[in-house]
């Protein structure tokens, strides 16, 4: 059995269900696991999507255990990646964007993803090296939402935000020595991509100096810095708190 | 030995020796483990500090299998809690504190007392019971804010949030259902408490009913909700926003 393209978590599975972006080729449910009203979720699910489910001895699930599964594991085809000039060339609205530049962490790589859906932004792009890559720890940090987001590999961040740039986008980078708030910049009426840093090494130089706007989010007190993801979500949302408070101002 | 008093995580170990807040009973390195730059830099400072640190065989670390030590563990006193009554009494300017109800992951219950810290707020306030309670795996996902924010342990929220009413604190929920959006309210100029619910349940019945505001963030996308701890840093930081922004206008 392929370890790699699996979800577990109960959220998770039904979420990749009901958003029928993949294939799921095979539901797993130990024998042994609790059936509470999720499981039940998931066993009627399958039976009206005809995906085949399987009461199995727990053994089985001793090649999961490193996933927390619950005793519920869905196997699945792989991540559809959305290819960046495709995802370019529908350009016909302000779109916003999170490049991840090295976070390695895959619950952070999850959380940010989720709330990029959240926030209804419409892609997150990833570098196929020195970055986590979408797996099942991804999958279930982000509680399925990769399923609901163009996830977009790449393998040079640097000619990816050039391609950007060229398609209009401004380039917004979070620095703990940015110069700007990140909430002194406006995010309304434009494309933008903002890049979040992995969690030791931050934003790489090289796209630092290619970033139109450094941002950073004020401490306040002497403390090193927010978990990345949490530093995703206070930009992001400022973000979308802009959109509507100028919507609503404007009506 | 306790496995309760330990910290793992090189960051966790260097903030919890630097803060002083906490008593460092010994540190275990193990031999086997990579001597890197962080490492050296626990060393030196147990050395100017006078703290014990011991060079042990890895088998030493088998107890602590369960968490991502890195090889290194610093055995510490307890975390130490602050008294609800006492924080309260120390009435001369306005405060912002945090509620946990229910929130069971330990990782986002760290992740969000880092965030108030780096947002300047005053206490993280959360129930003895229903709530995972702060433990190493809290500490070393805070990267060792805990021990530069008062952290209050209640037995009863419902009580505690009539004691903060009484203290002329607003109480803001965080839920879903909410009416107004989380950046229509003004958090400025009065002292608040925010409550963050657990991922699954949400803030409680009674203590929404107890609430001023109930905040909803807003889902541009038909998908579920954020992780609680990126839910609580958009609204932490709207906090900061508005304090940031209306100090500057005022100037």
């Amino acid at each position: 059995m392929d370890k790699q393209n699996i979800i577990y978590g109960k959220n998770s599975i039904i979420e990749a269900i009901l958003s029928g972006e993949r294939q799921i080729n095979k539901i797993l449910i130990s024998k042994s696991t609790h059936c509470d009203s999720k499981t039940q979720e998931i066993i009627n699910l399958a039976r009206s999507k005809g995906i085949i489910f399987q009461f199995v001895p727990k053994e089985k699930f001793t090649l999961y255990s490193e996933y927390p599964h619950q005793g519920v594991i869905a196997q699945i085809s792989p991540v559809k990646y959305k290819d960046l000039d495709e995802f370019l060339d529908d350009n016909n609205e302000f779109k916003s964007v999170v490049i991840l530049d090295g976070v390695e962490d895959p619950h952070n790589v999850g959380a940010i993803i989720r709330t990029a859906v959240c926030a209804g932004y419409d892609a997150v792009i990833l570098p196929s090296r020195r970055n986590a890559q979408v797996n099942a720890t991804v999958e279930k940090s982000s509680a399925g939402a990769i399923n609901h987001i163009a996830i977009i590999q790449v393998n040079s961040l640097s000619s990816t935000i050039e391609k950007l740039k060229k398609h209009n986008y401004w380039i917004i980078a979070a620095d703990a020595q940015g110069k700007d708030n990140y909430f002194d910049i406006d995010y309304c009426n434009m494309s933008f991509a903002l890049i979040m840093g992995g969690e030791e090494t931050g934003v790489s130089k090289n796209n630092l100096n290619k970033s139109d706007f450094i941002v950073k989010i004020p401490m306040l007190r002497n403390f090193n810095s927010l978990n990345v993801s949490n530093a995703a979500s206070a930009i992001i949302y400022e973000s979308v708190r802009q959109k509507l408070q100028t919507k609503k101002d404007s009506v």
